[in-house]
């Protein structure tokens, strides 16, 4: 496994913010990720938690925007954020919308073409990425969790639905959480999979969790004046999808937030807290 | 005097961060600012921070980025946050430079044409803004503070320096504190203020420091690996003028550090904990 390359180290919190990229064998591109090193990491392994951004952004949205360093640095966790698509490989249509393609790669596996080579990013998240971090970073394997926010928020429920043993805890903002049955993830799924939706349900946390196993408990936290909220987050169709398979969850539908990182970053401390307590 | 419009309002750290527009009778032109408000302001009024930008910002960066909201709730603060200068206005060079014109109003009160008409930011921040928060929002205009970044602790020393019984308190990341000594200053003054240097002195925070007859004790943050440090901000020269002055000031030179919001955020709670100690 090759080291990833550093290419900017900032003084944060007492630790370090670190921009890194490295020639993915999963996605067979660069991919970039961001790592904040609490001071503790200097003597000591760490515990791991990765954050899944939303459609558009890039590995910096969240260290510059969520204030998570600050709980990272306070508990010494280790905060790890990829890119949330391979970029810039000229493949026709990559560019062409917000939603699908660069800054969009939702997490799965693409098994279509033009996108099949590259767009593995369920396999970047899952298995490579965890990988390198526990090589190259002073980072405690078995102790990992996992969070994001709309795209990313989807990511993390399907990552930990379907890694119970990989995961310790795993929590999400504003998911898209029944991705088969909203346009997003309808697009994405289609772009990426084709249209046999029996590929998609592994892709699906509404889906996966009547089978799930092990129960993880989940935290989601929604804004109630988010604007994709009704059309493509739709969480009533994962709660009750929860209560069905009687799974625990803890569904907080936070009054007059919207999908912001204004949002995230008023309930970052939270998150922090559920995910310490499986950390810990 | 008239209300400011409300052009944006989010939920944010269970107050609420609105964004606002005004036509201000210092700049004779729109100015925007920020607050934050607290959820105690819905029943009382609280206490007031105000937070000055570095050159190129916005009203927005230090609620997008420094943290600070989390701060203000957790003690009760409203925190507000103006433009940098007046925008738009289609003066003549007003955006040739980023450290000049738009953006770059460095709180001066401008005495040469084309930017004496609306270039009065130091009135601006003084005396125009504080009337309009102790009269629209929920503000004790008798507790009021003052801090800022770069540009902003500029800003912010001058106007507690030369307004002592306005302030409780005063602080600065990384502040062209000695600006008659240092390009940027010399850039702004001269065009805003023209060639007599005399009239310079007013806005210097190393030359007022000697007159000042109230001591209020001043933080100061510095990052060490700031690209700025040794041609723009020289913070050793205002060390030196508080040390002639035998004027208390906390000067925290931190290793390693930069001149980003990643440096501010990093110890935005310390200043939130030192003007609370004024406030309080």
């Amino acid at each position: 496994m090759q080291a990833p390359i550093l290419q900017k180290k900032l003084c944060n919190f007492g630790g370090t913010l670190e921009f890194y990229s490295h020639p993915s064998t999963s996605t067979h591109s660069e991919m970039k990720f961001s790592v904040f090193r609490p001071a503790e990491a200097r003597t000591q392994r760490l515990p791991v938690l990765y954050w899944l951004s939303g459609l558009t952004c890039t590995e910096e949205n969240v260290m510059q925007k969520s204030g998570a360093q600050a709980y990272a640095a306070a508990k010494g966790i280790l905060l790890v954020a990829p890119d949330t698509s391979p970029r810039g490989l000229g493949l026709p249509g990559e560019k062409e919308s917000w939603d699908f393609g660069e800054g969009a790669g939702f997490y799965v596996n693409a098994t279509r073409d033009p996108w099949k080579k590259n767009y593995q990013m369920y396999d970047y998240v899952v298995k490579e990425l965890p990988a390198l971090v526990g090589e190259f970073f002073p980072a405690e394997t078995h102790r990992q969790s996992i969070f994001g926010h709309s795209m990313g928020g989807h990511g993390a429920l399907v990552a930990a639905l379907r890694n119970p043993s990989l995961y310790r805890s795993v929590s999400a903002f504003a998911p898209i959480s029944s991705p088969m049955q909203v346009p997003w993830g309808q697009k994405a799924f289609n772009g990426y999979l084709g249209s046999d939706q029996s590929t998609w349900e592994q892709y699906d946390a509404s889906r996966l969790i009547g089978a799930a196993k092990t129960k993880m408990p989940i935290l989601i936290d929604q804004g109630s004046d988010d604007n994709f909220l009704k059309e493509q987050l739709r969480p009533e169709l994962f709660a009750a999808a929860c209560e069905k398979a009687a799974y625990p969850l803890s569904y907080r539908l936070q009054k007059g937030y919207d999908h912001s990182y204004y949002f995230i970053a008023s309930f970052m401390k939270d998150h922090f807290d559920h995910h310490w307590s499986h950390l810990k």
